[in-house]
């Protein structure tokens, strides 16, 4: 049950529809995902994610894919179910194959064990890497 | 002051001498960064996580820029200091830009963002998203 | 499934029922819910925990309130679905409107990106934050 | 060490100008603090965030001395030593009291304390809290 | 639903099932938990990891109790649900009792809970602790 | 620069003395570490934290060695440095051997990494996990 409960379409202000529209048409997708419409009781709030998702997310430097992984991978570290489930999907829409998926899950497993026993052995940063 | 302190190549064992040597051939340099000096009093650790790093984060499915972005990307989310320093210069070495890593802060921030935002709304996950 | 299962008042020893009582009492309220119940098979961690909730989360130069806020927004940083849930409902118990949970849910955001930014930034304290 | 180095003033482009003069005034102080001068090597993050600040962290259903509280706290659960340094600054630049500080600490132990002993204990979701 | 289902031992490869003994015959069971199943499509990380279980985890200057518990303790901390139910059965299986779980769950809030005061208390080092 | 100072024992209160002297004849030592000095502040959080202290961690069912092992892994794992270092001081004084620490960092290391494996691959709790 989320907190707010969810906005649908039908029932949503002007406002929350054009957004939801818009994620729409830049996903070419029907339907809009349930994180919106939880997030649409807020309607700045939604409005300033979904610019954000669009800015941060979209091609750049690095394309919406390897963004995808990257974004997937945090949702991993930090134990969020529904982003986890939600990016997978997502980032299997932007081409990611099993075996990338994989790949992923194992650094994931790997940058997260090295984090802490860096921390247990209090490594000090090489001088080489302070330049 | 690392927990056990630093082993350099010209006090080091064989066995440990043989991962550094290995370290150095792989990364085509001729030093090895204080994380395995650390490790090294516990060699079998040091073996085995080397043997884990060639396996996980070398070419696969995805390329080892690719891994190393998510490995970076991974110890900012987790405050690990000598991560982010060692795997940024990691990553520059394997050819990332600037403005890759501009971009890829921005996808930890956001994701680090919505991660929470989703809890807080207590969202479910979407039928969708269950297959 | 709980880890011990939960005691209901029926089956407690007295001492497990002196701090329930004090709960109802304190709060106003005819039932105990799961987190104490749970907590009851260590009647010293059920008392010590209790006692420092009371002294933690009463008024002060605080208000229950907004320490009721602060809490929830740790909860939701740190993933905590029971605490989530648990600690809404204690704060709207205490007040807390929906416009100020949605705020509250947009600073949790808000905050759990910066730290990761400042994070991948290396940013060095300023020296006018060090007096 | 930044990691992009730091923009001062003097050496910033006019975009990167306007939002710091927009920083200075809206703080009603001289100078700006070292984490916009390493974010502004993306002007547009710099925008970004800046922007969201403002409308995440100002005057609404809560008070911004309340929002820079749950800020703190949030960064202390997260180990994030800038943060920490530089929102206790702005707390207390809000009015906060050495008094409110540590009943906040108080929480921020308090919560962090509960939140994983309610995961070892696997306490299910009251029925109360469901709706 | 499984990312990528469980693999059970009717249906696993020569290469799989070879784990999938070793794991029996290791733990004098019948039967498998649904961790490796899960990550029986990747075989490589299954091996890797299962081998890694073993150095890990087996006897040593700590005996195997004392690293299941630290290891539930980790899991608690990290709030991985299934974590916490699997290695709860696991320490419990070589000896735990029910006065020891409850310590260790006490112990897990309090260094939570400290880590975070210490964090908040911004506390220096001690020259002590430095050698 | 702790958040209020360090409170040393010549300028301590009776109140905070008290405590102090608990905390030296306790552990044998003629010194104080610095986070009692900067929790000295707050006169009853430093009553309660020190009465926790020798409640949680002190003999029972788990002898106090086991705890601060427990202790000082969830430390690593919350990237807490002044508590990684002076509970690893404490741990030492309690008996811990380096080869034991090498030991218990290697199963932070795995637990951390397992712990997001899990998340990724979204398992299922076994039905034999319930009971």
């Amino acid at each position: 049950m989320s907190t707010f409960g969810l906005i649908e379409y039908a029932e949503a202000s002007p406002e929350v529809r054009a957004v939801y529209d818009d994620i729409m048409a830049t996903r070419k997708t029907d339907w809009v995902n349930n994180f919106w419409k939880a997030l649409a009781h807020d309607p700045a709030a939604l409005r300033r994610t979904w610019q954000t998702a669009k800015d941060v997310m979209g091609p750049g430097a690095l394309d919406p894919l390897t963004k995808e992984l990257i974004y997937v991978a945090l949702s991993m570290s930090n134990q969020c179910d529904y982003c986890i489930a939600s990016h997978i999907a997502g980032a299997r829409g932007k081409g990611m194959t099993d075996e990338q998926l994989r790949e992923l899950i194992a650094v994931v497993g790997f940058a997260n064990s090295n984090n802490r026993i860096v921390a247990g052995l209090q490594v000090e940063i090489d001088e080489q890497f302070k330049t």
